[in-house]
């Protein structure tokens, strides 16, 4: 049967066939599979079958997958639809599970799955040399088979591995015909078709360099990998010009191709600028292109590259999850995508395998309870087997944004096992996805969103919500300033929302320290959000011996050179249970203003302080926290409720209360917020409901050093005075608070007083 | 040292020592313990200890709590606060405390466990006489420990539980002192002094009397058991006084005393007519009374009494849970209550030992992970031990509500393993904890509200939520009509809210059937609610082979004598994704009205349908849901949100979608409601995202039939005739609809067609 196969073809191309067939050759000399799966691997694991649980199951369930999809039977669809839709989905379903199915070829050497991919492929190659552009007209790269070509890359760095898994089964002639109308033209399309998504530092070039590289290793065609490594050497492209998200996409001086976007959006702590909702999206051509880049061109020592940058690089991506293993939504991030991805599945597996087995990793793996079925799966599984797991320890950590580190960051402050987590956030725009958000922060108890970031105005891949893309709130609403816990002045989102001037500027990081767990610190500046006015942020997060969890203290110092309206809110999560200032709800609800995302929030109270200290204390999944901030009499209280505008009702009726303080022109914003508490509705007992906070109040305050002290109910009193200058050089500090003089050395002092 | 104790008292008494030594030589005749715990219980009980896992940790945890708190030292604050404030919580510890440590002192034998109880009780014992009536004024019956005599019912249930368990331990001018100074003065104040708490038929009432019972039994005092069992004799109560929940506290002709509540609010089915949050309330003074008395008096055959109903009662109560073991908050209930609260681990346990060993109640009790520290609880924990727990099947049921089983009631239509389970509310007021919700219904999949029912506006202990009591929005939002998935009629509520009235009527069952997996029906009208107006719903799950999921028909038929304006929410959970209508977002948010809970509702969006089927499809809890309804071209449809004239914020922000059909006499309203698909934010597949219904409409209706057809995009289509007269008698139908005449026997006819 095999030998009889395409009887007809084979006459018909024979002439040609011998014009190639020193081409051929060539190629076959090049061992397959080579890319994830080699030769030799393949044996290993065959040998290791039955006895890796982990990496058994997983195999089972693949199996199990895919042996349905073959009896469901081959569906290429004449695309039409955007995310979420039909010819959509089933297309992305076809290369996840034509990778599969070449893995399970190999592994297993049953030949339906070889029989199901090349069937499979030659059904797109009848189509694809006649297929127009897809017809979906939103994106700036519209790809063939989907509505961009960023999907058209995932398809290709998929399905090169399958052309991989059984490129030797197939027939010279197949492979020729699959190359020669499928796999160059679509190489060719996506990337010199398409320069303005190809040739770029972004996410997108990064998927389409990959795409490009795994089919050239594939193929062993070196010009096609020169292409993917490096770059087009031409492209045409403006400097300026724009994508439909707003970003770059020519900027002058710009390196392009795979190693220039390694080399880029990383800086040298691995943290990716884009945020981890992204890096994680961006991780898996990163690493499974070097992962083929190690097994067929090891010369290159991918791994190696800027000391290791993609492998540590998961480590700091598996440091930006709460305590569910859930990414902070910095930036354009969908709530909810976890450590659980499949591209973290990839990414644990080879790190685990290339980045010297790190034990601690194996207990992320047994989390995801599946593995890569390769190589790199199989190392995993083995440990695993042999309890070497150990738990992952996340601790306070900053990294450091920028391809050099040079621009802010990112720092996130932990106690004990993620009790509460904090991250602040003084980096780069992030790219095309960045918002306009500099000292901003959100807050966690274990999993739990205490004060939240609202992420991306986005249903990624529901196709009733704008076709699963960015929604216009994504724009309005979610990369406003006012939509982050942090400062707008006067109406107005940093930088004026715009990415030209955001993208040149960044935050910088004044200090972080958490080597004391009674008080974990970081502060960090802006002075170009606004030009002349300076934000200083800094945030401690403190534990007091008496107190069963820790705080956090949020000190802002503000410094212009002219009044402004300062508005700041806390998008606190839960029901209201309490204050100590009046509000008035009115009978009509309207909205808080009219542009930079003001427009989206109803005014649901409004009403001023009444005392030095103003209180907000709120119930969020069965647990209590309260607000502590000094006010002024003369500012402004606002309870907003997010939803106006919004004809679609895509965002989230959220809450915040916002301070507003007027004609101000230097200030201080002094905020404790607070966990205490919790409520069982099964016992209905209310423990510890009320705050422990008596007192805030500023003892001291000047361009050098800001004293804040915060005494509880029950006595004690936390003292602590941060310097407000860069004081790495300067050691020694002497500062005289009312009639006591304090000495230190180093950033901050602290004391508890019991 | 034991035996020199309050040696000064012993001379002083002497005299009155004697004078009483007959009477105590009485008391001390009857063994104790006996009420809970009994001498040959104990014996039994600790025969176990280290070989009962589940009871070994229990007691174990209980000494850990205990130890800890005899550890802390007395306090008996002289009561001041509202419930969640400190006095009442720290007297609310109190009494759980001394019981478990009498609990303690008998398994364990460690005479601490006795002197702190004695010393606790004579803290007490110190305090009583002079205490006067507690300072907090909101209750029709203070308390002198609490500010309610229900919760000074629940400390007297409790403490002689601690009482029986030290009484032969203490010396005897001790009990003397106690029963004198503390326990008969208290049982006195509770019945006698609050005749309008005590002597009625109410839960709150049911504890007064356990707790006048239980010291009765503790103290072998036969006329306060008589008062306890049959009531007072003379209360000068005036006939229609109401309590400050706005319950009657006297009915003409009405029995009181703990049988008369037990007689009276059980339905013959065990379904307790305030609804299950307070069936779980109640349930602990009816079984642990109902336990002492069986010790005791076992020839009342208390368990025994109205057809066992006590016990039968509990199985009712666990078969109004979602698939979490939450109950259902039908009238006023706080979410989150469940199987897993105390009360039903003392209900559970006692129904497995004194009500035949059913083995599934074994697997609640395994959830549970604790069992109370006596016989009923060793039974338990022995046969979880001996594998002999079986799963608690939960089915489709209808519980008749009312003392005869006579006023409607409550039906639950499940499928699968909870996949889909609709609550269906047809009975009697429910007394005080009634709304006014005739023929409301809520919608969940699994453990997860679809379409929900408010429960109670109160924080229940929450002390900065008013005093963690009701709060006055329970009365003008969630008591009312339009808080409800039902019919309100012109913006009133049922029975104009009067308690009055309502009291006085009760829905009708029409039909009850379950017998087919394929379609489970319950059908039931209303009469009262609104004078001239009959309402008539009926609501069907249906499972169509074709679909993943089942899904519900709901019919509501209304027939009046003029026209009305007739409104109709469906309080969906969940986010937005899309409509086929068209509506308005308005600029600025008025409310849908001005009272009867209307005032609490913003119009966040105002419409009209476009077509015959008006559809509205959600996300929630990472699955899709749909309603299809039928409307006409002249309803409105309006978009609520929740919050408005909430001045505390004591609302949700829920929302809902509710039809509007002004100037309409007859109407019919057929809505599908539609489980569908899911999501995961993890994959970022959407699967099933779209509604399968692909139109639903009415093929006949008149006063005796309605006939339904709902046609699903893929081609199937399912047929539902119901009868809406009442048809016990009449068994064979026949019915011409369009070309096609139906022949059937019963209440329905259904058709799948494939």
């Amino acid at each position: 049967m095999n030998l009889l196969r395409h009887e007809t073809l084979r006459s018909f191309v024979f002439g040609l066939f011998l014009m190639y067939l020193a081409f051929i050759n060539v190629l076959v000399a090049q061992e397959h599979p080579s890319l994830i799966l080699t030769k030799i691997g393949v044996e290993e694991i065959r040998g290791h079958l039955g006895n890796a649980p982990v990496f058994d199951a997983t195999l089972s369930e693949a199996k199990k997958e895919i042996d349905k999809e073959i009896a469901i039977g081959i569906k290429v669809p004449l695309p039409k639809d955007f995310s979420g839709g039909y010819t959509h989905e089933r297309h992305k379903r076809n290369f996840l599970v034509m990778q599969k199915a070449g893995v399970l070829f190999q592994i297993l050497k049953e030949e339906k799955y070889a029989i199901y991919i090349r069937d499979m492929l030659f059904a797109y190659e009848e189509m694809y040399l006649d297929l127009p552009v897809h017809p979906q007209e939103r994106s700036y790269a519209r790809g063939k088979i989907f509505w961009q070509c960023l999907n058209d890359s995932n398809w290709l760095v998929y399905v090169s591995q399958a052309y991989d898994c059984i490129y030797e089964w197939l027939e010279p002639e197949e492979r020729l015909k699959l190359e020669e109308n499928l796999f160059r033209p679509f190489a060719d399309f996506i990337s010199r078709g398409n320069p303005q998504f190809y040739n770029r530092v972004h996410n997108h070039s990064t998927w389409g360099n990959a795409a490009v590289g795994m089919i050239a290793l594939a193929m062993n065609d070196d010009e096609l990998l020169e292409r993917a490594l490096n770059g087009l050497k031409e492209d045409n492209l403006a400097i300026g010009a724009k994508d439909d998200d707003g970003g770059f996409i020519k900027v002058e001086g710009q390196k392009t191709g795979f190693l220039a976007n390694l080399d880029e959006p990383f800086s040298p702590d691995g943290y990716y600028t884009e945020g981890p909702y992204y890096q994680r999206y961006a991780m898996y051509p990163f690493l499974i292109f070097a992962q083929a880049l190690h097994n067929v061109k090891p010369e290159l020592k991918i791994f190696e590259r800027k000391d290791s940058v993609l492998l540590r690089s998961v480590n700091t991506l598996l440091n930006l999850t709460d305590a569910d293993g859930e990414f902070f939504p910095l930036n354009d991030g969908q709530k909810g995508m976890s450590y659980h991805a499949r591209e973290l599945v990839t990414a644990v597996d080879i790190a685990y395998h290339f980045g010297g087995n790190n034990p601690q990793l194996l207990s992320i793996a047994e989390k995801q309870d599946r593995v890569v079925l390769d190589d790199t799966g199989m190392s995993v599984a083995l440990a695993i087997r042999d309890g070497k797991a150990q738990p992952f320890q996340k601790k306070s950590v900053k990294f450091n944004d920028g391809p050099k580190g040079k621009q802010g960051g990112v720092g996130v402050l932990r106690y004990g096992e993620e009790e509460l987590t904090l991250v602040f956030k003084y980096g780069a725009q992030g790219l095309s996805h960045g918002h306009y958000d500099k000292l901003s922060f959100s807050l966690y108890e274990k999993g739990e969103e205490v004060i939240q970031d609202y992420g991306l105005a986005r249903f990624v891949n529901i196709e009733q919500k704008g076709g699963g893309n960015y929604l216009k709130e994504n724009a309005s609403w979610a990369k406003q300033t006012i939509a982050h816990n942090t400062v707008t002045q006067n109406e107005t989102s940093h930088f004026k929302g715009s990415y030209e001037i955001g993208s040149k500027n960044h935050s910088e990081l004044l200090f972080f320290d958490a080597s004391d767990n009674k008080v974990q610190l970081v502060s960090a500046k802006e002075t170009n959000a606004y030009p002349n006015t300076e934000m200083h942020r800094t945030m401690a997060m403190i534990k007091d011996k008496s107190l069963e969890k820790p705080y956090v203290l949020d000190i802002i110092r503000l410094s212009s050179n002219k009044k402004n309206k300062y508005d700041l809110p806390f998008y606190f999560m839960g029901q209201l249970m309490e204050t100590n200032f009046e509000y008035e709800m009115p009978q009509v609800l309207t909205t808080l203003g009219d542009d930079n995302g003001y427009q989206h929030l109803w005014v649901e109270g409004k009403g001023a302080p009444i005392m030095e200290n103003t209180k907000l204390s709120w119930l969020h999944s069965k647990k209590f926290y309260t607000i502590t901030t000094i006010t002024e009499l003369s500012d402004e209280l606002f309870f907003t409720r997010l939803g106006a505008n919004d004809p679609d009702f895509n965002l989230r009726r959220d809450a915040a209360l916002m301070l507003r303080r007027k004609d101000t022109q230097n200030t201080l914003f002094v905020t404790v917020i607070e966990p205490h508490g919790h409520y069982s509705p099964v016992s209905e007992f209310a423990v510890g409901a009320n705050s422990n906070v008596a007192k805030v109040a500023v003892l001291y305050n000047d361009a050098d050093y800001t004293a804040v002290v915060i005494d509880l109910h029950n006595g004690n009193s936390n003292l602590l005075i941060v310097s407000n200058q860069e004081t790495s050089t300067l050691k020694g500090h002497v500062l005289n608070v009312g009639d006591k003089a304090y000495k230190w050395e180093g950033p901050y002092y602290f004391n508890q007083i019991n």
